[in-house]
């Protein structure tokens, strides 16, 4: 299924690295679970870090509303930038000029919507819960009535959404400085977990649950 | 040396993560090398995810001014907001409303300078260039004086600046949850680099440069 493309997700730079196929928007938003949310507060943008959570039918993405309190809560109805990205390595080029990052990212533009049904803002703190952590809802406990009730989620359609990505070596293999003799290729960068760490207070004989292994 | 608090950079929730350390803030940007740049187009935030570099006096922070053409460019003058997080871990813990992410976060504010000077340009270039790969100036082809014009930087002043840290474990150790006999702490996030991948297209008996190995 292809993205519909609009004024604002238009690929108008380096329109080789864009991609309009769905697919790739839901394997960069799979591929992570912290996003940098841009919101506008006074004139001015502020970008944010936070969690985010992608619903089973990918429809929608969920997050907690508080991060951007200051501009979410007191400005309802306002546009966001929810960005995505994933830094896969280094591209060592010849020449400075042609230097640049191995990447994918997604940006997704919408009015966030507040979630305030219960039985939809539970649903959608699992969503946002398994995306992080699989396994993890039925694991600890769940939210109180209370504890609802003090989160803020807010669910952002995925449809409007802009997909990058560049991948490969560098793009001056072929040029005028291949003969320099220099070496280039690419630094892969990439992310992986440590052994856990159990919290100090833990009493003794508490192992992780499987799903954590 | 501590950063000045403005109205946009006070915090405003979970205070006890936020520093006002420039010590800090600089740790924060020497860490990293992408970071996510928010503009406002068309009163709508943009968040574009590019790299940077600190100036050695710390002073400033050098991106490539084309990433945000549509904005920089159309709208000169326009304030900025430069985020670099680091994601650490995740903090697991026994209740779903305790989980929470250890992160690294600085947030700078402020109108960016188009740097136009050729030599200024080339400076600022050589500090992005080392800030993202250390001796790889002094290695790779340096920008000719048409790259070089080809080239839009700009200079963010990190002065107006707002960190924000969360490390350790879980909050609810000493809650009446911890008598639920769960397993929490934390799981660790390390990003790293895998082997160099050579260019194919690069003849045979050319070795990476020590900096790179």
């Amino acid at each position: 299924m292809k993205i519909v493309e609009t004024e604002r997700t238009r690929h108008r730079r380096l329109r080789e690295r864009g991609s309009l196929d769905r697919d790739d928007l839901h394997a960069v938003l799979a591929a992570g679970f912290v996003c940098h949310l841009g919101i506008v507060v006074d004139g001015c943008p502020m970008v944010v870090p936070t969690v985010y959570g992608l619903s089973p039918d990918r429809e929608v993405v969920y997050f907690h509303g508080s991060v951007a309190s200051r501009s979410l809560v007191e400005a309802p109805g306002a546009t966001v930038c929810l960005t995505v990205t994933h830094v896969d390595g280094l591209v060592l080029a010849r020449s400075v000029f042609e230097h640049g990052v191995n990447y994918r990212c997604a940006m997704i533009y919408g009015v966030p919507r507040p979630v305030t049904a219960p039985e939809e803002k539970l649903a959608g703190l699992r969503c946002l819960t398994e995306h992080v952590t699989p396994g993890q809802w039925d694991y600890a406990r769940r939210p109180s009535r209370k504890e609802l009730a003090a989160t803020a989620l807010l669910a952002l359609s995925t449809r409007e959404a802009s997909v990058k990505i560049r991948t490969g070596p560098p793009d001056d293999g072929d040029g005028p400085d291949a003969g320099l003799g220099l070496w280039a290729g690419v630094r892969p960068l990439r992310t992986v977990w440590d052994a856990l760490d159990p919290d100090p207070l833990l009493p003794p004989g508490i192992e992780p649950p499987p799903h954590l292994r």
